[in-house]
């Protein structure tokens, strides 16, 4: 079967990889319909942070269930489901904390390799994702919806649920990719009633306000932190979203967040140290990590994406074929698109 | 009037001070019945912080409102009165997010002297709490839970609150001063199902149980991460709060929270830095700072104690005059009281 797979920094390709198979009872194997390129990608992409030479990529897809092993019961062959980057078990303290993204009885492998025909897919039973009826049964834009189910936009929500985003708030997103993006939309669902985009770029400028961002801001930095605390008096947000995880972006978030209020981040930290101190002196909260995918999926976003409340799937704007997943990336590399779209097969 | 007043590290004395008059119409001038000595204070006692020789002394007390400024109309002169640490304005934007603890419109001044005979106290209207009553109708353990609720028990309480102790929880609490054993207080109050006191002191051990500790672990660094992981099947705890503030009590902390849960803390931090990533990767929260004194006391703490559900008064385990404020800030330095309570007049 086909596979993307790593090179080196920079390439992408892909390769004739083994068909995989139920190797523990817990598993499933999934046909993939549609993957795509996420931003934290990029990091090893660009040579950033290190990937093995030769591992498969891509931890995003929806698909259709081909096989499923004995323990797995709640899903079964055909159906059409959400595969995400996550493996909960959904029974031990963290997935029953609502941690999904830590479940503490993770099995090795299964983690990667969503950019193919098919997947092995570990801890199946309870961290897949039901899609009601058929693929067919769905437009193109609803698809891309449920496909950002299993990683962006439940990652835009976690920013939210860290952050503690509440009815009337006034939530600035740090962060203008694809997990910025969904993190106006959740922000949104959640009642947020003033949601200032850090964007400077005027295709997601533009993507941010249909999401629901009713202030843009451009500057970074001190000009940004100034930009932030005029417009909400001197007080600074109620909750502060940080998706992009730099230094930069982080001490940013810290300086324009209200006393008592919570920064919640799911930008992969790449910075250094924070200076923690000044938190207490100010009773911030410093909250995040890996979204929980099946958790939010199945409480909240899978409804919003059917009742067309929310449109993830706009994130995605360009699309390319499985042969073409190095152009997919560079496309992304390049800022030439916000998220690219994979599709594996078209049924 | 009389006045604790510090003179060089390891010496506080009682100076004769100027009687506070009103110099703001948001000032009251209360006349002090009880005041205490803060874990806090031990900091500069011991030379390790700060602190401007010849300044008055003290951050709680409860008292008699003696006069007020023309804006004061909440609160009457003759009012029985907590006498927080905090000066919350009531209005700002922290405030009304219940941190007032880091009210926006803080008035210089007012913010020690509480170990002395009267005191102006700034942002009185709504950062006073009024006790129903006469301090005669009150036995002598109430007026002292009373006086808890000035700090000790409101920060106990913000660390429940920042760590998010709920129903069923199994929490931790870091620290056995006073604080840590009004955290084991509030933890109970909050509904959590089991409470491990971390105590090496026979004395406070057995406090902590009448406050509702479950468990006890004596061992510190990394016996006590093993003994509270094998105490919760690997799985760490829901919530911890950190009451104490050095590097090695809150790196202990953090590796005992469960993934995904919150470390709250009100140990005014005298460490290092925090590996903030490890934060990132388990998904946990840090969170605290200043306790929201007021809002505990108006919403929650006072009613406790005049229910009789809590009986913080119990920290104070040594009692002294003002003329002996040098030895209650002994009795508290050399750990032969939990806590020091001060009796600056009877009635």
């Amino acid at each position: 079967m086909k596979a993307g797979m790593f090179v080196k920094p920079g390439r992408v390709v892909v390769t004739d990889a083994p068909m995989p198979v139920i190797e523990k009872p817990s598993d499933a194997v999934i046909r993939i319909l549609r993957a795509c390129v996420c931003g934290s990608d990029l990091w090893w992409y660009r040579g950033i942070s290190k990937r093995e030479q030769g591992s498969l990529t891509g931890h995003e897809a929806i698909g259709i269930v081909e096989e499923v092993g004995d323990e797995v019961t709640h899903i079964r062959p055909g159906d059409f489901v959400i595969v995400p980057f996550t493996h909960g078990c959904g029974k031990c303290a963290a997935c029953r904390a609502g941690f999904d993204g830590n479940c503490m009885n993770q099995e090795p492998g299964g983690n990667a390799g969503y950019q193919g025909e098919y997947l092995r897919f570990t801890n199946a039973d309870w961290a897949l994702i039901r899609i009601p009826g058929k693929p067919g049964d769905y437009s193109d834009d609803t698809l891309n919806s449920l496909l950002a189910l299993s990683d962006v936009m439940a990652t835009g929500y976690h920013a939210v649920a860290s952050a503690e985003v509440k009815e009337g708030d006034t939530a600035v997103v740090m962060g203008d990719g694809a997990v910025g993006l969904c993190g106006v939309i959740a922000a949104k669902l959640r009642g947020a009633e003033r949601i200032i985009a850090m964007s400077r770029h005027a295709d997601r400028q533009r993507l941010a306000r249909q999401f629901g961002a009713t202030d843009i801001v451009p500057e970074r930095g001190a000009d940004a932190v100034k930009h932030v605390m005029d417009m909400t008096d001197g007080d600074g947000a109620d909750s502060v979203l940080e998706c992009v995880g730099t230094q930069e972006s982080t001490a940013t978030a810290l300086q324009i967040v209200r006393p008592g209020a919570v920064v919640g981040r799911v930008g992969v930290p790449h910075g250094k140290e924070i200076d923690t101190t000044k938190l207490f002196w100010n009773n911030n909260g410093l909250r995040g990590g890996a979204a929980s995918v099946t958790t939010y999926d199945k409480n909240i976003l899978l409804k919003a994406v059917l009742d067309g409340r929310i449109k993830p799937g706009r994130v995605f704007t360009k699309r390319f074929d499985l042969d073409h997943i190095q152009q997919a990336y560079e496309a992304m590399d390049q800022r030439e698109a916000i998220k690219s779209l994979i599709i594996v097969s078209e049924a």
